[in-house]
């Protein structure tokens, strides 16, 4: 499968704001490439990253700093229907069976949703279907095939975007890889207070 | 499958205390319980609802006021190694194939986490297993078997427990059973502000 991971080369991930300085959040957004490249790797994908600005990797880079929508659609048209994957950078969750569901998954479109509506990732075999990830993109993708209804996975790790503050917890629970290692290395560590699970950075919560 | 399903009868739901008053609590948390039983049922599991208080439905009630994880304890201890889920009654997004895939997953302990770490569902066939509930209980679940390992479900519609105000989009975005009735009647509404979603009662945003 030919997968275009979209990639926010210039500043990354300003919700992370309130917890994560400019330069943090650069580190995190490329941990989470890492992450995510190798579970497309490791699911047999062929990742082709489509970045907003140059960018060192081992595999190819695409250069397009088009509003995100228009540069996967440009995609999209290029490929005329060859089946492809867009997988968010920032699915720190993302592991190979999760993603092996997704590319095995049949129909003409294929999404995978996530929290708030967004589309987190997704399959395109239709050639004449076009990505509008502006708001409650999930629910526009539903409806924007001609024929046909598209498919829905059901998958929570690629349901997890990792956008802001109270999503980051979920990268402790559930993974161990380069983005984990990142959050460590800043400082982060998760506890468990009053019988919920919070957010520590050195000896202060930060979440909730 | 036989499915217990925990209910909290008395004041339930008090993370949504910012949003809802203890009345529309109580009925939205009696209309997440709806919405389960109905997919229980449409995944063709037998549903005993294991609850705080009496409470009147159609399918069997067993009265237990204990903590949460001791009643299902004494559950699980009855039922001595009988296949046994468990599925919480906040899951508003579960469906019949999300069921019937958890239910089918082959394992002594299959669990459907929950965001923050929580466990949303699980299947037990080890009869020596017992839940603790409280705290970041996916991990400690994940480490509750005395030989093998725990399967872990990836699903979205079970990781999506609705349980504090920013869940409730989710509803809107996902369901159109008994819970997003309750949720319109009491005057909420999705809306997409600035490309993203957020969720209005009457005419105020009251989310994010």
């Amino acid at each position: 499968m030919h997968v275009v991971v979209p990639y926010e080369a210039g500043s990354p991930k300003t919700r992370l704001e309130p917890l994560l300085d400019a330069g943090e959040r650069s580190r995190l957004a490329r941990a989470m490439l890492d992450d995510v490249l190798s579970a497309v790797e490791a699911a047999d994908g062929s990742p082709h990253v489509l970045a907003t600005a140059p960018l060192e990797l081992e595999c190819p880079v695409t250069v397009d700093d088009s509003p995100l929508s228009k540069a996967v659609n440009t995609v999209l048209a290029e490929r005329s229907g060859e089946p492809t994957a867009i997988v968010m950078a920032d699915l720190a969750l993302a592991t190979a069976p999760a993603l092996e569901r997704l590319f095995r998954t049949a129909g003409p479109v294929v999404l995978a949703p996530g929290r708030g509506g967004g589309t987190n990732a997704m399959v395109v075999r239709e050639p004449t279907f076009r990505v509008d990830f502006h708001g409650c993109s999930y629910r526009d993708h539903l409806q924007g095939l001609s024929t046909g209804e598209p498919t829905t996975l059901d998958s929570y790790r690629l349901g997890t975007d990792i956008d802001e503050p109270a999503d980051l917890p979920e990268v402790f629970i559930h993974s161990d890889g380069a983005t984990r290692e990142t959050l460590e290395s800043i400082g982060f560590s998760l506890a468990v207070g009053e019988g919920r699970v919070t957010l520590e950075r050195g000896d202060s919560q930060v979440i909730p």
